[in-house]
């Protein structure tokens, strides 16, 4: 499977119940703030690491899992990987559309893969990814509650669009 | 008392033991990031906010008083208030002085003042002031514990130049 | 006119052409970046800095003169003043409504006043104000295009709820 | 040749005049801000971004060709990639130390790879690396200046420990 020239890799759950990850990726359109461009005149790189972060909690909200909820819980998605390819600079003005999907799902680990686009004009920005260990109130690394995995891994519990 | 148009208010405690708040402002010098400039192509007026941060955390290593170690026992300085005169912009690859002083001292609350100069030149960019009330760690305020107001207060345990 | 604890200058332009600036505060609702917590749990304070600033920019958008083109067209309106106080902390997932409102408008300067609160219960966060000058670009202090004048002083011509 | 598990692509311009980059790391140490936390207690995973930013602007400075100065020549080195590994959390009151060497010098692209420990006690916090391309003040990908590349290349310029 292949969206936009990033290669996902296939759920590993996906055949304990027969469903699937979110096909359709989960977009949140984000207005440019002032204070994330630079003296470059465009938007300083580290702003679409906190983009990113963002979308992944929108797509949980959305998930029907607010990550304020897991956070609570005593679990914690802590970062371990990060990439980005940024191909056009976006700037003070316009309106970002991040696209988040989950790339992989372990029962220790996800990882989410994401597309920033010119909301207005589509114009790709940057591609980016991230990966994930649950780990708990301590930092150390658990295994994903059970009812977070399933809220993520079902299609049909979901909620996305 | 004034100090480069800044009044300080009297320390209440003073009279207490006889001591006073350290007279000599305390320095931290920080070179500007990149990060921290906008596309004005200046210092976003967001990035003294945190200066001003790094310069007090800074005074109270230097008092003896690591802040890591109050909060570690427990204990948070809060901010309650937060005030700034802008004078001058700070640009990319300079070096920026915060000076900082205690203004006032009491029970549960301590203010601070600062200046923020261009280390190079000297040239005056920003005066600002904070205040800030003692927390425990579920956020209620309490007074400020004995021993830190004792590091504080007294000008032959705060190390200061 | 006094509006939540703050009081508003009287518009000194306002005798001109019989106009007021707007009366009702425009607001605009941001979720709560994980990014934007600190190790106490809450949001950190330099936060609602940038909240501020994006509130004006709405605002300004609102008022039919995105601050994209003010910037496009050679102007800026250079922050000079910046006051804060803190009621009580923002937590991550929550939604904050940051409403603003023009304070003061002269030839060369504009004042905003605003109030955060929480958007879900109402709850009081934090009032703030910032003070700004006109510039151009090489940073000197100008008069306010007087288009941008007339779109900020005109109720009628603001767009503004 | 291989520096903490990261592997240097040998320099393709090292041919040309017998000097090769810089071998021995520079590092740049940083006292960990109170705003780099968030709500985990620990380091926000973008703050690496922007020490890693820092430290390479260090390491331009060291190596005699301040950023400042590229960027006041009319060109900036613009970030096309971005990769990070994280191992162990930072956590406010530590000072980090931020490797930072050349990995690849191209004629219009250069590659910086990074590796942040605890500098007190040695531990690895993070690997990273970036990508860069360098632009005019158009943001067209030109030719790195030749008097840039100078520096960069040849180690008895570099200045560098």
């Amino acid at each position: 499977m292949r969206w936009k020239g990033i290669r996902f890799i296939c759920n590993p759950m996906a055949a304990h119940d027969g469903s699937a990850l979110p096909a359709a990726p989960f977009a949140l359109d984000l207005t440019v703030r002032f204070a994330e461009t630079d003296a470059m005149g465009v938007v300083h790189h580290s702003a679409y690491v906190i983009w990113m972060e963002a979308a992944r909690v929108a797509w949980m909200e959305a998930a029907g899992l607010p990550y304020a909820e897991i956070a609570a819980g005593g679990h914690h998605f802590s970062v371990t990987g990060l990439q980005g390819e940024y191909r056009a600079p976006a700037r003070f003005g316009e309106v970002v559309r991040v696209q988040v999907t989950v790339s992989q799902l372990r029962s220790r680990q996800i990882s989410f893969a994401y597309v920033v686009t010119n909301a207005a004009t589509g114009q790709l920005l940057m591609t980016g990814s991230t990966e994930h260990i649950c780990v708990d109130l301590t930092g150390k690394m658990v295994r994903i509650p059970e009812a977070v995995v399933a809220r993520f891994r079902g299609r049909k519990h979901t909620g996305l669009p």
